[in-house]
């Protein structure tokens, strides 16, 4: 399945395939230092793939109204650093064990390595928009960056099932996924030739691109398995992650159901999971949290709608819409 | 003895005490979000004191000229929440239980908020310098933060007693301490209001000044114990780590001795420690590290020197005087 994400995913982004196929140089380039434990552990997820959503993005975003810029790769480069270096630093967290189908960086080299090669990758994305043409984009992209760990650091906060609620839901999704989208669809425009002001429309367009595909991708992790996402399964429940379709089921129980469902969730047990997820689909939570993404994709296309037809527009109104749509 | 330590900087200091708080003060809001698992583990340390050596660094060199600036504090806080942010993360790594006296992050909450609130410090760290100001630095503070990064990946990729000699010790404390303190240095001469030239003789300082710190430190280690310092006691050689005392006793041994040397190295146990300890001693592998670090010292002054004299140059100094002749 995660094959067929990628050559789906492939598909709609063809046109720009050369372009990111630069970003995969400049990473490799940026990257490299001759330490063997360096390159291979830094390298060593980016060799799995990746979706590369943010590079295109910036690189998308660019190319609205002319060809897409150099200046615009190197940023598409540091986005997609930034990226991994967060996942490595989530599945130190997490203690996962499987990440775009291999083992993670903290299972193959231990958790000091992966702390500091995501430290390492961190201040090497940031180096790279340090660079001539991209620095004038270097505090958006900081402020991204930090806004992404604060997100994690709320989602640590309110992880608990009797302090997180629908309003903190959105607040963690703006702040460790929304607003990093919104900073490559911003970037990516400030270097396609764009004003201020029409940027910010693109970095709008951005934050509800990145609840759409937050929400999506929370609600597949209700009926992950292994097999269909390379990933371990059934995770943010047994993590403790409280996500919408839970957070819409509560709401929609009487409060003896609502006890045993928070019992369940301060107590995460997979036979435990097997019940709630029952529930889940029962109450069209499911449904539920899949309109509320739509929702936004709605408005993304309608801020799309004020700029004018183009290749590139085409390709972010297809991403999205397969971002949305996507059951796997 | 870690009190004894703090009065005799905070006497040397004194005269920029003042800024020192400006800087504290900086680095409080900064930091602060509202939300209280970030607030109270991201001032943490700071609470603690810390020595504020990077800090002092970056307001001494802005005031050899004239009065430091207000982009000199900036700055200045902006490099104690980098330092902040590698020790947490070091402690982490290490598996530390204390920290300036207390228990470290990472065992008061868990490594998964440690790892967090290092990256969420490091970003704001970068964030406070992109403001106004400090802007013309930030390349300067970045690649020093991603020196000392891969300096620490270097420790790592060269911890084997097979693998590292005094080149490797060298290249790795360069990068991990020593250019971080030259940034520190360069960043305060721009905002003093000194040319890139002299400013380059400042960060040439820095690396002298780093040098020299960095062997005194490790050089400390071999007679630490916890009383004395704070940390764990009779660290590196425990973690693992070779330093510049071992490393000379290994050149002026025979090979049988050298053998034996290595072997307990490759398995640190207390008892190997002691061993160690008493050879090193005996080599007058203690004596041999302090020198070299007093040639860095030398070279310290004799670039000072070059500077017109003034009330901060004669803290700088005396601040590089106290960090080599310390003996806690």
């Amino acid at each position: 399945m995660q094959k067929r994400l990628k050559s789906d995913l492939a598909r709609i982004l063809e046109p720009i395939e050369p372009y990111l196929k630069k970003v995969d140089d400049q990473i490799r380039e940026r990257l490299s230092t001759g330490v063997p434990l360096i390159d291979e552990s830094a390298m060593y997820l980016f060799k799995g793939g990746g979706k590369k959503i943010r590079a295109s993005l910036v690189i998308l975003c660019s190319g609205l109204k002319a060809e897409p810029s150099g200046d615009a790769v190197d940023l598409a480069a540091a986005a997609e650093i930034v990226h991994c270096a967060s996942l490595i630093h989530d599945d130190i967290i997490d203690q996962s064990l499987l990440r775009r189908g291999v083992p993670t960086v903290s299972r193959k080299w231990g958790s000091r390595v992966a702390v500091l090669v995501g430290d390492y990758m961190y201040t090497t994305a940031l180096r790279v928009a340090v660079g001539e043409g991209a620095r004038s984009m270097f505090p958006v992209l900081v402020a991204a960056t930090s806004d992404m760990v604060k997100g994690e650091l709320y989602q640590l906060e309110y992880a608990g099932i009797d302090r997180i609620d629908k309003h903190h839901y959105f607040t963690i999704i703006e702040l460790k996924t929304a607003r990093f989208m919104a900073a490559c669809m911003k970037m990516g425009g400030v270097k396609g030739g764009f004003s201020e002001e029409e940027s910010d429309i693109l970095y709008n367009a951005g934050l509800n691109l990145g609840f759409a595909f937050q929400i999506v991708d929370d609600a597949l992790d209700v009926m992950d398995d292994s097999a269909m996402t390379g990933k371990d399964g059934g995770n943010d429940f047994l993590e403790g992650k409280v996500t919408l379709p839970f957070l819409h089921l509560l709401e929609n129980v009487d409060g003896g159901e609502r006890s045993k469902l928070t019992e369940y969730a301060k107590n995460p047990t997979p036979e435990g999971w097997e019940y709630v997820r029952r529930r889940i689909r029962e109450a069209g939570a499911m449904e539920y949290s899949l309109e509320v993404a739509m929702g936004y994709n709605r408005k993304l296309i309608e801020l799309m709608g004020t700029f004018p037809s183009s290749p590139c527009r085409d390709i972010i109104l297809d991403l999205s819409k397969f971002l949305v749509e996507r059951n796997y």
